[in-house]
Order: structure tokens, then C-alpha cells, then sequence
């Protein structure tokens, strides 16, 4: 039997000023900082043992796995770096405050591009200035995959080959792994292990910092979800 | 043409306290991980821009690995530790005061364990509590070639099949690599890239935190070396 741990990183910078972050590289706050050093204490509390550590390639979730490795005292953990696991791209809206946009596009048409499961945003072009192909961590990417914005369901359908070619084999090897990543590029792996609802999945809230146990069986079904806090 | 950049781990704690390290799993000072910010800060005027970053299974320089990392704004440069980066293995020297170990077996013997190019410390039984046979970083290693006990030339005997396999191969693609490892792991690869003596190459010192650059043609030969400080 294989654990696979999620972590959403701690607090962002942008979570506390209500900005939409998506793929902007914001830092933790000093709260965030904390939240994942907690982290840390639970994870080595629960005695739990990693073989393997997954995480974005943006800097707030590799900080929380960072300190949820090293305050359970294993920071040695083979770590690999994936922007399949990246939060949700929020397209043109990225930057933004969410009750300015509230404002300019008014409430339900917000709301709808935050909880649909299949509404894009507005996108940005990839001429765009703060567009991810003008940014290194994405060079070896194909041009045509990088996304001007994505919906739920789009996130999802990038972060499943990561977890049926590197995840699941791992798992079913008996090997424990650990996730540090997004509200959204967890809500997409959660409901796939799970298997929540196109409907249902908005509503599935993970608490920043707050680690989530699985214990899968050796067919890859749930056995217990155990949320450490 | 690639460009290497070398940095050994920040002011440890032992360092501090004047013990005999090698593979025990001692975090930074204080001062040791200002050191790594800074060489972050440095790196970054600089405008150095890696592909690929390696460092050792030891907390004090996977720490100061990413201290320089965030500090260039490219914490999501992938990332790889391995034992063969490890500092020398000190064997049963490891955990004692250096001025208690000249006491005990006198100034003389001492100086030939540190300063010696072949001459093996006293060895560690994989029986005996701080033996690396006992720590899970070294589960998937054969267990026999775990060190009891190394030299310098035993170092650099452990560390040439990674710069064979992983570095230099990425040199010659034209990636720019940053490693961050120990005295003598760095000692070792600076003997080999520099073509320095037996004789010579304990006198090579590397200062904490300070990352120094070699400039590499395309037949892997150095073309320059700098320090930035």
C-alpha cells in the first residue's frame, strides 16, 4: 500500500491582496511561509516517509514543498519539477483584483469564470507581455501547448498524463509520494482519485497548507483520505 | 559555450563547532545561510541563467542550492541530488571536535587524515549507529560501496562517474549547470576540470558560499574561471 500526500501551497502574496495569480510567479506570504512550515510538523508528526516529491515549477508551491521536506526532515527526497502541476492559467485575468473585475465585468460573469467547470477566460495572447512564452521555465515546451488561459477542465486533462505516466506507476511500485501544487491542479487530480462530478468538483476546497493523505491499495483505489491538521 | 558554476554550502553548524562533518546531516549557521543568499544576490548580478542544477543528498547544500536558486529568481530549474556529490565520508572521525581528535592521536596523525590525498580515516562499521547502512537517503545504494571511511582520492573516485554521465554531457549540449556540494566533492571536480596534482589539490580552497564560474569551449576545456564576491 503507497500514500500519496497533496499539499496546496501556503498563502500567497496575491491570495492575501485578492489578485488572480494563475501562472504568475507569486512568493509566499509570510503567512504562506508559516502554513508550510506547519506542514513540515504534520507530516513528520504523522511519521510519514516520502520516496518521491512532485511539485510546479512555480516558486510558491516549491517553497511549501521545500519546508514540508525539511521540517519533517527529509529535504533529501528526490524532488521533480513539472508545470503540469502549475495553478490553472487564468488568462488576460491574471494580475487582476477580483472585485475590480467584479466590477468590470460584473459579478456573474466572474463568478462563472471562477467556479464553471469548462468557461476559459479571456485569454492572453502569447504576444502579450506577461504571457508564459516569453518566460525561460517554459522554453522547452511546445509553442503550441502553452496555454493563453485555461478552465477546470483543461487543467485537468494537462496534469493526468503526468500522473498516469510518473504518479500512478510510482504508487503502484509502493513507493510514497508527496505533491506540493494549486487549488486548481489538485481539485483536477482530487477528482480523478476520487471520482467527483463535473458539477461537484468546484465545491472541493483544500485548505492552504493543509496535507491530504491517500492510501491506495495495490489496484490504485482509495482506502482512507486522512486530512492532517 | 556552457557554463559551469561551483559553490560549496554556506557556514554549517559543525563548521561552526569545529567537528568533523563528512556525511553527518548538519544544517547551516545562521551565517551559512546569509552566505547562500548572498551567492544568490551575486549570481544574480551576474545574470548567470542555469539549465540544469545538481546538488548532494546533505541538507546544508541542498539549503544553500536553493537559497541561490530563489535569490536569481530560477527556483524552478530542475534539480537533481545525488550521494555522489557528498562531501568526503570522515568515518569514525565524524561527530568529534578536531582539537579533541589532535589530542587524542596527536597533532601529527590528524593533520594526515585532513591533508593526505590517500590515506583513509578511521573507518565506520555499517554496524556502528552512524553508519550511512542505517539512513533511508542511502536505501537504494548497494550496500557495498556505502563508504566506512573515504580519502580524497576515494572522493574523486565516487565523483567522476557523475561528472562522466550527467555534467559533462550537459556542457556539451550548452547547458549552463550550477552545483552546489562540499569542500571535497567541489575539490575533486576542481582536480579533475583544472588537471591539478595529488600534491596540489589540498591546497585548493573553496570559500563558503562563494560561487565560482568556469567558462567551458566545446571540447569541455576552461576558457576562464571567476569568482564572484
Amino acid at each position: 500500500m503507497a500514500k500519496l500526500v497533496l499539499i496546496r501551497h501556503g498563502q500567497s502574496q496575491w491570495n492575501l491582496s485578492n489578485q488572480f495569480t494563475g501562472w504568475v510567479d507569486v512568493d509566499l506570504s509570510e503567512e504562506g511561509v508559516k502554513q508550510a512550515q506547519n506542514a513540515g510538523k504534520l507530516i513528520k508528526e504523522a511519521g510519514l516517509e516520502f520516496d518521491q516529491a512532485y511539485t510546479s515549477v512555480l516558486t510558491r508551491a516549491i517553497k511549501t514543498l521545500h519546508y514540508a521536506l525539511e521540517g519533517s526532515d527529509q529535504l533529501w527526497v528526490p524532488e521533480m519539477k513539472t508545470w503540469r502541476l502549475n495553478e490553472r492559467h487564468y488568462g488576460a485575468l491574471q494580475g487582476q483584483n477580483k472585485a475590480e473585475a467584479a466590477e468590470k465585468w460584473g459579478d456573474e460573469q466572474v463568478h462563472i469564470w471562477r467556479r464553471s467547470y469548462d468557461t476559459l477566460p479571456p485569454l492572453l495572447d502569447a504576444n502579450d507581455e506577461g504571457s508564459a512564452a516569453n518566460d525561460r521555465r517554459y522554453a522547452n515546451l511546445d509553442p503550441h501547448i502553452i496555454p493563453g488561459g485555461e478552465n477546470l477542465k483543461v487543467t485537468l486533462e494537462r496534469v493526468m498524463p503526468f500522473w498516469e505516466d510518473e504518479i500512478a506507476p510510482k504508487l503502484l511500485d509502493g513507493k510514497n509520494i508527496i505533491i506540493a501544487a494549486h487549488g486548481n491542479s489538485l481539485r483536477a487530480l482530487s477528482k480523478y482519485i476520487e471520482n467527483i462530478s463535473d458539477e461537484d468538483i468546484i465545491n472541493l476546497e483544500m485548505a492552504t497548507g493543509e496535507p491530504v493523505v491517500y492510501d491506495f491499495n495495490d489496484k490504485l483505489e482509495v482506502q482512507s483520505k486522512t486530512k492532517l491538521n
